[in-house]
């Protein structure tokens, strides 16, 4: 049985004062069941990806704030977390569901209000993806964990300051055309490394924000999907895990996870790194992006920088690479990995801002934490 | 194809205060792995229920945590949450994924760790559960938006003060030979009206206490179960919502999610009320447990409390319910949903501390919130 998104729809990320979570929920919802050309009565389940409401908001049991607030019960409604990959892991639950016969219509949809707790509040609940005991205890953040690894990735493979720039100036560049961006701004690579510094070698530009948002997806059995117009099969998913504290990985240069959640997706699918048309990859900060690219197989190990020197993932180049911006515009951690999706979906429908002409198949990469969770989705257009 | 309870484990519940949540979790499921003759290696997922690690002790990514901690990367890892729902959700989940073809052999927890909160820290983080918005920010706690489900239902249907307790005095006397039971001693219909008032007209041997613990579940495909002694077959299983807020709903003496949810659990199961020989429901408050016997269908609305005088639901009885005790002996709400389709297993394979004798049909009822969410799941011996 094949499975296909049939509908999607996102908020503008940003700061949300006068939206609460389950406005922004129910926003990304109804747009989303709108594009499908369906209404609420139509969904038979909804899984929502969200990472951190009970702290962010005080409010847990999400999938019942979300399915209610829509007028959608007494559907089954399902929360899942896998803290920033939460958002990939509710589409990959919402794949089997209707894969298991008991769905045929569901709603996947991610959010996350982060605003309301400030930038100290937000930093301390994020450190919830790491290890509690042995990380965030002594007092990491996540900016420190990817330092860690940016200092490392840095030492082993010669990568400069100033190539590492280039990963935020593509996607805020790739970021003005986005009508959805919380940035919609160029930055240069002086700009990056003026920009003050968070965890050396990381700076502030190098950084994904603090955001709210939410987006949603409708997915479909294939004899619904047949019926609309472009349906985007999900050709491949793959999901993995790995140790939660970084200490505990054999290699800081790597995620084992999103090599293996990537294997699993590239087998499903038949797919090949080189068959990739259009990729949305994980990049929390900048260094996430170029160890991405070898995880995923767009790059030998240590020669990620060289797609970006050779604008190979820019707009116009042989494999463009969050062509939205990425988490670099706007990271609404619960909502990442769906808003990842729909991206990949508008590139497979020929209707992205940022369109990558014939695209026919593309892929989406989304990670839990320092690595300790990894999911990686293939469509493909036909 | 079926899908089977290949093995099952449980921590003892109560104050762990030498055990982290890691701990707990692990424990439960090097006990769920030994009980079906596997080793960790043999495992391809893993599910777990959690309502509330964020806020009771700092940790999200709780599938992640559960996964590095056993050994068992780098299988897929997923957290689900629906606040005391959590495990009956995670369950489902995970039968869904077996019946994906994506997944062979899946172990599925719950866990909880609440007492490092305190007490009050505890209802306020439970409260997550409830709508933050227009419940918590009013100050609602659970006890006081059970105890409005109880006023109502004793002024409709004329249930007596010493007729409610008799809930508590069968859960007490159940779990005394339950030895993961927190509370193992009998009270009396005079001890319950005499405890402290927690919400007119609910006591504090109404309530179900604040536990830390974890349960694990191994399920699997049909052709692997039919090579381990005794496997309890997924004969039914049922999902619905119902409003996040409980002054949304049109009754305050039913809960339509688990009205729905059961009639799904009994539409794919063949059976009827009539046949189930055991059941495990939840007891947050003891009205819940008698609202549950007319939404499962063991009794006509209003009646309920006749399978209470009439010691129908007692040991001996027609349809022994919370044979370990259920909620009102350990609540450890993401563990909760998991420790009932243990006890139910632990029945259809006769080897229960308060066995029923012939038991060849259980049912598992697990509630979250006020009833925003239910999971019904109906297992049999053949």
């Amino acid at each position: 049985m094949r499975v296909a998104v049939i509908g999607v729809g996102q908020t503008k990320m940003g700061e949300h004062w006068s939206k609460s979570l389950r406005d922004l929920s129910t926003e990304a919802g109804a747009m989303a069941l709108k594009s499908a050309g369906l209404t609420a009565t139509d969904v038979d389940g909804l899984f929502i990806g969200n990472m951190s409401a009970g702290r962010f908001v005080g409010q847990e049991h999400l999938g019942a704030l979300a399915v209610d607030h829509a007028g959608m019960t007494p559907i089954p409604a399902t929360r899942c977390e896998a803290a920033c990959a939460s958002g990939g892991l509710a589409f990959r639950k919402a794949y089997l569901s209707i894969l298991s016969g008991h769905h045929k219509i569901v709603m996947v949809g991610g959010s996350e209000k982060m605003t309301d707790l400030g930038a100290t509040g937000s930093v301390g609940t994020l450190m919830g993806a790491g290890d509690q005991e042995w990380e965030s205890s002594i007092g990491l953040t996540f900016p420190g964990l990817y330092a860690l690894m940016a200092r490392a990735y840095m030492e082993r493979y010669g990568l400069q300051r100033d190539e590492l720039s280039l990963v935020p100036v593509k996607n805020h560049t790739h970021g003005i055309k986005n009508p959805y961006a919380q940035f919609r701004f160029p930055v240069s690579v002086q700009d990056v490394s003026r920009s003050p510094l968070v965890a050396d070698p990381l700076r502030l530009l190098d950084c994904s924000p603090i955001t709210d948002g939410a987006a949603a997806i409708i997915l479909a059995t294939e004899d619904i999907a047949r019926r609309v117009d472009r349906p985007v099969w999900v050709a491949g998913s793959g999901q993995a895990s790995d140790t939660l504290a970084l200490h505990d990985r054999d290699d800081l240069c790597r995620l084992g996870a999103s090599e293996k959640a990537a294997q699993m997706a590239y087998s499903q699918s038949g797919m090949k790194p080189e068959d990739i048309d259009v990729a949305e990859v994980h990049d929390c900060f900048s260094i996430a992006e170029i160890i991405a690219y070898e995880d995923l197989g767009f790059a030998k190990r240590g020669k990620g920088k060289q797609l970006l020197i050779n604008k190979d993932t820019s707009m116009g180049g042989s494999i463009p690479t969050n062509t939205d911006g990425g988490l670099k515009v706007g990271h609404p951690v619960g909502a990442t990995g769906i808003k990842q999706i729909i991206e990949i979906t508008r590139q497979l429908r020929g209707e992205a801002p940022n369109q990558v002409k014939g695209a026919k198949i593309g892929l989406a990469h989304n990670v839990g934490g320092s690595g300790a969770t990894a999911l990686v989705h293939i469509l493909r257009s036909d």
